[in-house]
């Protein structure tokens, strides 16, 4: 069932209070009564069972019956991405984190369309929050500051991240050429594709080009197909079929 | 660049017109001049370069240069899926064509939101066009009409198409299980899932169950990842990587 996002649960929690928008969400969107059981999302791993207490005028009481740990996807992965027009990044964020992506990386590049503005990242933790309620996925990602390829390109070297970039330049080579045994970031173009500047700098640092289908993709359906793709490499790689990779 | 549909050309096509909405994207949106270069798309296999000759009232004349046959991707990829609210049927179809699945079966099923009109058809291929001429794909995907699921088991039993249906209750079997030799279909569900009946129809017909991703997927995320996997698992197979499947 959809859960409550409550980031103040810890294992040993045995009541919780849900204000703000969740709060909202729950007395007058879904209409919850004292008494009935709910589910709470803590967004750092956790899955906690509940009853509500009491509905006040700002809050609503929950006594927990159960708290459940899950452990993050292994590899983790991350996306790095431009900023798209008509709120696709918005819905990139939204599916990534369906997908269990660990972290974002929101880019300013060349050709990407919109400005960012203060609100950008929130507007993006939003719908985060909204995903992980919608699909209990306990995970909600990190989500980075905007930042210019280069500056993301240094922080992301500093990682444990493998690097990789989205290109419709290499149509032959594709994620099936690699192990992903390490955590995995995947940079996505914006529309109109990364600049030959661009390129030329993703070449210098070493960063390995992949195809993730034959045809040319929008910006946020493949970042989309990269998180999907990852899925399923984990678990060609958990059932241990994976052979002659680089 | 993004091309022009345009069904009309053949390999030895010397001339085309476009006309209908065609003539109204070309003329009025991107404001093409006479003796200007654009790409056609047959959206059944034919991509060709030609020269805009004129531009009359309600025509376009176009002289083809040249005209190049691509090869659809094989094995195919249909999906079956469920109408859905807010237009995600329509993105949903206009990803999947991106990701160059051949074929989509709408289904009508226990929990589909939407109910079908006579515009449904007319309206998803609207959008798998958007796509091919976003995505210079040429190959417009086959759109039946909206069947009731058992009708879709009915009539994709008949076809060479090996079925599939996403699920969430087999977390342990992905398609990493499976060899994609054979041109592929999958069922995915509605938002709220299929109903008990819905799947013990799938069981008696020996409709593999597969995961996607261990977290809950929307219909629509689901439709797309699953596009994206059988792209990768095309990449394996044609590297021969693929070892100790079902």
């Amino acid at each position: 069932m959809p859960s409550f996002y409550c980031p103040s649960i810890d294992k040993d929690s045995k009541t919780a209070i849900i204000s703000g928008d969740e709060y909202h969400h729950l007395k007058n969107v879904l209409r919850k009564s004292p008494g009935e059981e709910i589910l709470l999302n803590s967004g750092k791993g956790l899955l906690a069972t509940g009853t509500i207490e009491s509905i006040g005028k700002r809050e609503v009481s929950v006594v927990i019956q159960s708290v459940t740990a899950i452990q993050q996807s292994s590899p983790r992965l991350a996306l790095a991405f431009t900023l798209l027009r008509q709120k696709n990044d918005e819905w990139l964020v939204e599916k990534a984190t369906e997908l269990g992506v660990a972290e974002l990386y929101p880019l300013q590049t060349h050709n990407s369309v919109r400005h960012y503005s203060s609100n950008t990242v929130t507007r993006f933790q939003q719908a985060a929050i909204r995903a992980i309620k919608q699909c209990d996925n306990p995970w909600l990602p990190v989500i980075h500051a905007v930042q210019s390829l280069p500056d993301a390109i240094d922080t992301l070297m500093q990682t444990c991240y493998k690097l990789y970039v989205a290109s419709e330049r290499k149509p032959e080579t594709s994620l099936a050429d690699y192990v992903i045994d390490n955590d995995t970031c995947i940079f996505i173009g914006p529309e109109g594709g990364f600049t030959a500047e661009e390129f030329s700098l993703l070449q210098v640092k070493q960063i390995a080009e992949i195809s993730l289908c034959p045809l040319i993709l929008r910006a946020e359906t493949a970042a989309i197909a990269a998180a999907a793709q990852v899925q399923l490499l984990r678990s060609y790689r958990n059932k241990g079929k994976i052979s002659g990779t680089k």
